[in-house]
């Protein structure tokens, strides 16, 4: 805790302990950490009210932004790197012999349970754009640990455009997987509410670079949820929501032999088995308010 | 920073060494400090992306439910404690003889600008309600170190009720003050709201004390901002908002000589120079976000 001795040091410790003993526990444990941190914050930096105030009311507009479809809150965490350092307490996998899988990055706000399933093979792009590279993408899911090809998969690859550009696929009994898409864009996250303002703030770029959502489940490996950003993107460096890792950085190259496409992408997966995970069974972040408390 | 040597040392340093060069100065301190400790946090706790939703909807929740005319983030401060730390790091005086005034607390949520000026001996009661108890209240203005009267103050009593019990009153050349009030009545925080949630999640009462609340202003002391309590309230020990303090606990005695009250309560104040505040010419939290965005 940090100690600026003008302060009295027991009120902390009152707010925290004023938790009544039907507190659950980890709300005790979570909730006293929190308050204790806001408070380190506050005298740390000895916030003024104005600047006290200020955040009010920029908590109070990211609320008021957000709909079913937007989600202000989820974004600014993006944006002060707390969903990848949740993935990163979530799903970071190290074995004892030093092997880790194909990185996870976050979900974010984009991703949409409703992406239909197609054909192994089958385009994703369903409204086609004149300016799109179309890409074949292909893999093959490897063991971490035994590198061998493993079948059944179910594959999300949820995208930032609504109604296009998703799909789900299973793979074939090899472990392999191959479709069709276009080389992404890179794109501004919206600026017009709070994560905009702050941003600017921060003098920070909006952007994202281009990428590839995937999620690929198998009910004995552990859930790998990523992005693949292509190499030459300029934006690599200053993702705005810190999710690019190095070995989720692919390179398309040239196709010659399809005229359905123009680039190639290979892009093996290592998953782990469950028991490397840990929390093996732990799902993607549910966006429902009501059924997360009842588990806290 | 709590270091989990499970996770990335360098992750939180490249998140705040994010901020562009043109981030103003104080605003790079604040949300660097801010971001350390959310960061901080997620790894103490090991927050689960399920836990961490449950934060980014309650958060979109506090937003939703806002009006201008209910402010529920500046109640959600209140209840884990940032209001009265904010304060108290705002308006702590104490000499070097060891002198202080009458302390400072929290304006609170329900503060409004539009209290009409009062004739010294008024009563702001405009709605009477046959279960007040009517108090004569009075006191005088003292200097913190001379303890002599001063003149010539403006007064505010906001209280929780939109249209009546509210005023302000300019005391006499002698720094006297009197006027009719009720005895305040302990009440209940909204709980319809993301307070309500929170504080039931933390088994504890959303009540606050009965209290009268007053902001007293000079041109040449500090700004007294606070809320007394009648001594018999029940809800001393359990103020939902942290806003009681000893010296803030009165005693209202009954009152014989004066057909229109039964109670009369003596409350002297005592004020210091503004040079003896860390911050003397603070204004009380404004709640406009553009304003206070623009100071930052």
């Amino acid at each position: 805790m940090s100690t600026n001795p003008r302060f009295d040091p027991n009120f902390t410790p009152y707010v925290v302990n004023a938790m009544g003993p039907g507190t659950p526990e980890r709300a005790r444990v979570i909730l006293g950490s929190l308050i204790t941190h806001i408070h380190d914050f506050a005298r740390e930096v000895e916030l003024t009210p104005a600047e006290w105030m200020l955040g009010v009311e920029f908590i109070n507009s990211i609320g008021k932004i957000s709909t079913p479809i937007r989600n202000e809150c989820h974004r600014i965490c993006d944006v002060i790197g707390l969903e990848s350092l949740v993935d990163e307490i979530a799903n970071k996998i190290v074995t004892e012999k030093g092997e880790s899988p194909t990185s996870n990055v976050i979900l974010g706000p984009f991703w949409s349970p409703n992406a239909p399933f197609r054909a192994l093979g089958d385009s994703i792009i369903q409204d086609p754009n004149p300016n799109g590279q179309v890409t074949y993408m292909h893999g093959v899911l490897t063991d971490m640990e035994t590198a061998s090809a493993n079948g059944q998969y179910d594959f999300q690859d949820p995208n930032q455009s609504e109604n296009n550009l998703r799909g789900k696929f299973r793979s074939n009994e090899k472990g392999e997987f191959y479709w069709y898409c276009y080389h992404p864009t890179p794109y501004s996250l919206p600026t017009d509410g709070p994560a905009g303002v702050l941003l600017n703030l921060m003098d920070r770029s909006p952007m994202r670079p281009a990428h590839i959502h995937l999620m690929i489940t198998h009910p004995d490996y552990a859930t790998v949820i990523n992005q693949i950003y292509p190499s030459d993107d300029p934006h690599l460096d200053i993702d705005s929501v810190f999710a690019v890792k190095d070995d989720l950085v692919v390179d398309f190259k040239p196709k010659t032999d399809d005229p359905k496409a123009t680039l190639d992408l290979n892009y093996p997966v290592t998953m782990a088995l469950k028991k490397h995970h840990p929390n093996p069974n732990s799902a993607p972040p549910v966006s429902s308010f009501e059924r997360a408390q009842q588990k806290l």
